[in-house]
C-alpha cells in the first residue's frame, strides 16, 4: 500500500503536518480538504492521491502517529510495564495537537457511526493490544490471575489521564501518574499495589 | 434571577428540550439560535429573553440538568456514598443526549477558553463538590487520611465511566461500576477496597 509506505517514510512531511494543524484548529466537523490544501500550500489533487476521503485522511494520519506511541514490549517487571503504558498515554495526550484532536474525534464519533467503528478498530483496539500484551505476559508468569477483567484494566490505563488532561484541562504530574500506576496494579490484583 | 427560576419551574419545557436535542444532534460549534428556535417552534426573541448568548443558553441548560444529578449527601457508609457517586456519573452519561453533549463540550472547550472556564466552574467544580463532601465526611469520621489526594479520587469517580461510555461507546454493567467503586475505595486508602 503506497499510502502507508509514504507515511512511514516521513511522518513529518508537510501535508501530514497540515492535516494535524488543521484538525487541532478547527476539528473534524469543520475540516475541509480545501483547508488542509491551503495550509499545506499543496493542491487538493495531492491529498486525493494519498487519501480517498477526509475521513480516511484523518484516520490514517492520527493512527499512524498515535498507535506507535502506545508500543510497549512486556518485560519481567509488571509495575514497570504498567508505568510505561501510563506514561505513554500522558505523552500522547499532552501533545498540543493531540490534546485537541482526540477529544474532538471522540465527540465526532458519537454522531458518526462509521468514524466510530474505524476509530475503535484502527486506533483504540490497536493501542489497547499493547496493554493486553503486558497483561497476558503477567498472566503467563503467574503474577496476574487469568480471570482479571482486562477490559477494565485497559480502561484504567487511559481514562484518568484522558480525563485530567482533556476533560479537566489540568496538568498530569509525575505523582499523578504514579497514582494511576498504583490504581492499575490494584485492579490487576498485583501484590505491589 | 428570572432565568433560573423559570428553569427550575419546568426543566421539561419545550425550549430547554429543543436546546438539548439540537446540542446532541449538531454539537456546540454548529448550534445556532435559529436552529433551536426552529426546533422549539418559538421565536428567537423568546430565547434571547432567557439567555444573553448561545454559550449562556447551553451552559445554563446543561448545568441545570447535570449538577443536581451529582447530588449525594454523605451517609455514615463510605462504600455506599462512593457507589452513589459512581452510579450518578453513569446515569448522567448514559442519558442519550448527555452521552453526546458532554464529549462535545469537552472537545469544544479545548478550542474555547471562555467556555472552558465556565464549564470548569459551573459544571465540573459544582459536580465535584458533592464528591468532595463525601471525602470530607470520611476524613472527619477518621476513615480516610486527611492527606488523601482528593483531586485524584474525584477524577477516578468520573474518568473510567466517561471513558467507557463516551470514549469507547461501550456499556457500563453493574459489575463494571462495582469495579470502579472498588478502585475509588482503594485510592481513598479504605480498608474495604
Amino acid at each position: 500500500m503506497r499510502t502507508r509506505a509514504t507515511l512511514r517514510a516521513g511522518v513529518t512531511d508537510g501535508i501530514v503536518e497540515a492535516v494535524l494543524d488543521e484538525l487541532a484548529a478547527v476539528g473534524f466537523g469543520r475540516l475541509t480538504m480545501d483547508g488542509v490544501a491551503r495550509r499545506a500550500r499543496a493542491g487538493k489533487a495531492a491529498l486525493y492521491r494519498r487519501w480517498s476521503s477526509k475521513q480516511e485522511m484523518v484516520l490514517e494520519v492520527v493512527t499512524t502517529i498515535s498507535v506507535p506511541m502506545a508500543e510497549t514490549a512486556p518485560t519481567e517487571d509488571l509495575a514497570d510495564d504498567v508505568a510505561r503504558l501510563v506514561h505513554g498515554v500522558a505523552d500522547w495526550l499532552t501533545d498540543a495537537r493531540m490534546s485537541r484532536i482526540i477529544p474532538d474525534l471522540i465527540a465526532e464519533a458519537t454522531r458518526n457511526p462509521e468514524l466510530a467503528a474505524a476509530l475503535t478498530e484502527r486506533l483504540g483496539s490497536a493501542r489497547r493490544n499493547y496493554g493486553q500484551a503486558v497483561i497476558d505476559a503477567a498472566i503467563t508468569r503467574g503474577e496476574v490471575s487469568p480471570d482479571v477483567d482486562s477490559e477494565y484494566v485497559l480502561d484504567l490505563i487511559a481514562a484518568p489521564v484522558f480525563w485530567r488532561i482533556c476533560g479537566r484541562r489540568e496538568q498530569v504530574t509525575p505523582a499523578y501518574l504514579n497514582r494511576v500506576v498504583d490504581t492499575v496494579l490494584h485492579a490487576l490484583g498485583s501484590p505491589r499495589a
